[in-house]
């Protein structure tokens, strides 16, 4: 992948929390496919499909959701003509003045607009070291991981 | 524009947060113009004028600025030989342990020592999808973004 | 150095939250070198030195790591073919909800398997402008910075 591909793949990412923190809402395309699947199934909420699902369900969740979202840490991990398969990690501000952090495990496709986001799964960051302390103690199993 | 200058872009905005947080208010001229527009009146603060204006507001705000400041997000909008319009993200973190997050809308000129920053328009982030909530609903404007 | 060797420096750093927040210890190495010296006496922790004290470290640590560990702000100072001086910004979210912001200032060491961390000396922020108020009103020394 050419440097100037990674940098339309990482511009990509930045462009979400520019988007949604204005309420852009019928400009979620530039980031994402229209038939994007947006899985937040870690965190107990249904799996999205599409844009227009995307926004309505930031209606619905309306003052709920975070006031803003910040992306970091981009770690291409494959990546072929069309396709790219991406890391990310995400922390959100909430209305009340918490932060949370995330995983974003995206992949991402090359449309004739440019890179847009195919299918993200968020992780939530909650538990030290993945949450592994126990499973390496052998109390526990550590948690399914979509990218690994 | 290159991808050089897309990181030559990117590491002046990165070196915002380190001149300040570490105090080297005499190296401000590493990140903007001398003559740079600072505009802060988004939350009630006098547009600034030059990095002196810059230096001497800091010291003026005292162990009221934040102990860190990190910028994210970086998106190049617009850009030809010897001016850019970027935008980013930036989160701080106040002593009391706070996180504010703001928007940052750029003009970035190229100068003999590099991009500096000319203009920057700061928007905080305090409300969710950037206060449309409401605007959708008809109840309200949203409110106006220097960038659009 | 060239863009593509610059955006594998900025892969390597954004690796490590990855490799710690998911409690995949045993990948450290693909951040850093086997003999890296990891320097976190600036707060009154021992210098560790190698991938596998990290490891020893964290676990030990526990429940005390923290839940997410974020890279930002990345400037490379200086690069030839085989070593880089790197600064960044980190911030970690505590179990707790809390957030810390430090300094990395990394010497990267290109390897066979790419760049890696060969030195990281962390510096926390806790005082506004790096502390150094008082040192303008003539009170008292600014901290040795490492990297200057």
């Amino acid at each position: 992948m050419s440097t100037h591909e990674r940098d339309q793949i990482v511009e990509t990412l930045a462009r979400y929390g520019h988007v949604v923190d204005r309420g852009d809402l019928d400009r979620l395309d530039t980031v994402f496919t229209l038939d994007v699947r947006y899985d937040m199934s870690a965190v107990g909420l249904p799996v999205m499909i599409g844009v227009q699902a995307l926004a309505d369900g930031a209606m619905r969740l309306g003052p709920q959701n975070p006031v803003a979202h910040h992306t970091t840490d981009v770690v291409v991990l494959e990546a072929d003509e069309d396709e790219a398969v991406v890391e990310s990690k995400g922390f959100m501000l909430t209305v009340e003045g918490a932060v949370r952090s995330v995983s974003h495990h995206d992949v991402l496709r090359r449309t004739a607009a440019g890179w847009r986001i195919a299918s993200r799964t968020l992780v939530p960051q909650t538990a030290s070291l993945g949450g592994r302390l126990g499973a390496a103690a052998g109390a526990e199993e550590a948690p399914a991981r979509p990218d690994r």
